[in-house]
C-alpha cells in the first residue's frame, strides 16, 4: 500500500500561513483582492471558481467576479483585462482558459500585468519559470505538486523526475520547476516511443495526460513518487485521475489521489499569490521596510 | 568507427541558402547588416568575431563592429543597444557574452530589440523558445546542433535525447527545441545522481557541459548520435570538445568533432537569422508580396 499524499493538509497548511500574511496586510489597510474572469459557463471553470471562493473567504482575501457571456468578443475580453490592470483595488486576476476558441488566447493572457497575473500564465511570468529567475509567479498547478512533495518531505534533489505532459498550463512548467529544484527533468509527450519504461525509470513521476486511468502498472515501479494532475470526470459523474490508483497504490511508494489530491492544493496557491501580489504592491507603494 | 558530422557541409549548405536570399535582397535595395558588440578583448569573443565577419563577407552581409573599452559601464553599454536598436541601417546585433561581471547581463540584453535579437539572447526570444511559438530567433549553438542533425538526416521524432547542461545558452533551450521536434527530453547537471547512466540511455545526446573530455566511455552506449558543444582549449593551445573524442569514436553511431562541428556552424544559423530579419523588416515596410 502506498502513503496516500492528501492534499487537504498541505492546503491547510498553506492557508493557515496566508491567514497570518492576510492579518497583516490588514494593519496596513489593504484588502487582498481577487478578480476572477470568467467567459461562459463551463462546468469545471464554475467547480474551480467555487473552490476559489470558498477558501479565499476562508483566508479573508476578496474576490471580484467578472462574469461574461459565451459569445464575448476578443475585445471586449481585453478591455476587461485592462480595466482591471489599472484597478488599484484588484491584486491578482485570475482569467479560466481555455477560451471559447474564436478568441486569440495569447493576445488575450499576455493582455494581463505580469505583476497580477497571480496564475501564471503570461509570457512574461513563464520567462521567469523558464529562466528560474523567480521572478513573476508560477502557474498555480505545477507549483501545487511541488507544493505537495514540499509538504511531504520528499526531496527533490539529484532526482530522476519525469513529466507526462508538454502543455504550458503544467508539463513544460512543471519540468523546469523540477530542474531549479535541482532534479533531472524529462519530459514525455504522445510522441514518446516505450513510454512506459520511460516512465518506469522515474523516482517522481509527474502526470498531466488528460486521460482517465491511462497511467498503469506497466508505467510504474516500486519506490516511485507519483503526483497525478489530471482531473477526469467519468460515466457516473465521479472523478478519477490519468494514473489507475488501484494498480498504483500497490506497487509505488506515493502518490496523491483524484479527488483530493493535486486539485485541493491548487487553489491555496493562488490565494498565497494573491497575497503576495498584494504585499510586493504595499512594498512597492511604501518602500521596503528598513 | 562513428560517422562523424563535420559542421563545414552544413555550415557550406545554409551559407548556399542564404547567399541565394541575399541577392534577392540586394535586388530590394537592402543591404543585410549586423553590429558586433564586444565589451573588452577576450580570446574566444575575438577569435568568433572572426569567424563571424568571414562568413559574412562570403555571404555579402554586412558588419559593423562596436568596439568597447573593458571599463565600459552598464548604462553606456545600454545606451550603445539603444543606438543600434534606432538605427534603421542595422538588422541584427551580437552581444558578447559573459559580459564583465559588474555589468547586469538582465538589463543588458533585455535592452535589446527583439526584432534584432539575431542570438536568441532576449526573454522575449528565450519565451519563443519555451513556448515553441516560433516567435523570435533562437539562440544560435542550440539552433547549430539542431541544423547539424537535419543536414545527416537525423530523425528526431520520439526520440530519448539527453542534454548535458542546464545553461539558458544551450542546455535549456536545446531541450525545447529538441521537444518541439518531438523527441522525448531530458536536462541533466552538476547535480545529477548518476549522470553516466543517464546518458547511457540516450540515443540523442547533446553535450554542453564546459569540461574537457568529461564525457568518456561510461556515459555512451552503442546507436547513439552525441553533439558536442563544447570548446577547451588545451595547454598545448589546441581545442578539444567535452567528449573523449577517442573513446566516443570506437562506440557511438556519430559524432560532432570539435573544432570542425558545432562551432563552424553557429555563425552561418547567425548569418540565417540577419537575412531573416532582414527580410521581416522589409515586408513589414512594403506589405508582403501578392
Amino acid at each position: 500500500m502506498a502513503q496516500i499524499l492528501l492534499g487537504e493538509p498541505v492546503a491547510a497548511a498553506i492557508d493557515e500561513k496566508m491567514a497570518l500574511r492576510r492579518i497583516a496586510l490588514k494593519n496596513k489597510g489593504i484588502t487582498p483582492t481577487l478578480a476572477i474572469v470568467r467567459v461562459g459557463d463551463r462546468g469545471d471553470d464554475i467547480s474551480y471558481e467555487r473552490s476559489v471562493m470558498n477558501h479565499c473567504e476562508g483566508v479573508g482575501v476578496e474576490v471580484r467576479q467578472v462574469l461574461l457571456p459565451a459569445g464575448t468578443t476578443e475585445d471586449a475580453l481585453v478591455q476587461e483585462i485592462k480595466n482591471l490592470n489599472t484597478d488599484a483595488s484588484i491584486h491578482g486576476v485570475l482569467l479560466f482558459r481555455p477560451l471559447p476558441e474564436e478568441i486569440d488566447d495569447d493576445r488575450v493572457r499576455n493582455a494581463l500585468s505580469p505583476e497580477k497575473d497571480v496564475d501564471g500564465i503570461t509570457d512574461s511570468s513563464l520567462i521567469g519559470v523558464f529562466t528560474g529567475s523567480g521572478v513573476g509567479f508560477p502557474p498555480c498547478t505545477p507549483q501545487a505538486c511541488i507544493e505537495i512533495m514540499d509538504h511531504y518531505s520528499i526531496d527533490l534533489r539529484g532526482k530522476k523526475a519525469v513529466v507526462v505532459g508538454r502543455s504550458l498550463v503544467v508539463g513544460r512548467p512543471a519540468a523546469m520547476m523540477l530542474l531549479s529544484r535541482n532534479a533531472t527533468a524529462t519530459i514525455c509527450h504522445t510522441k514518446t516511443v516505450d513510454m512506459p519504461a520511460v516512465c518506469r525509470e522515474a523516482e517522481i513521476l509527474i502526470i498531466s495526460a488528460g486521460h482517465a486511468s491511462m497511467i498503469g502498472k506497466e508505467y510504474l515501479s516500486v519506490g516511485q513518487v507519483v503526483i497525478d494532475v489530471g482531473i477526469n470526470v467519468n460515466e457516473d459523474g465521479s472523478l478519477s485521475g490519468d494514473v489507475n490508483f488501484e494498480e498504483a497504490d500497490s506497487i509505488v511508494d506515493a502518490i496523491t489521489p483524484v479527488p483530493g489530491g493535486v486539485g485541493t492544493v491548487t487553489a491555496s496557491v493562488l490565494i498565497k499569490h494573491v497575497l503576495e501580489a498584494a504585499e510586493k504592491r504595499a512594498e512597492t507603494k511604501c518602500g521596503p521596510a528598513i
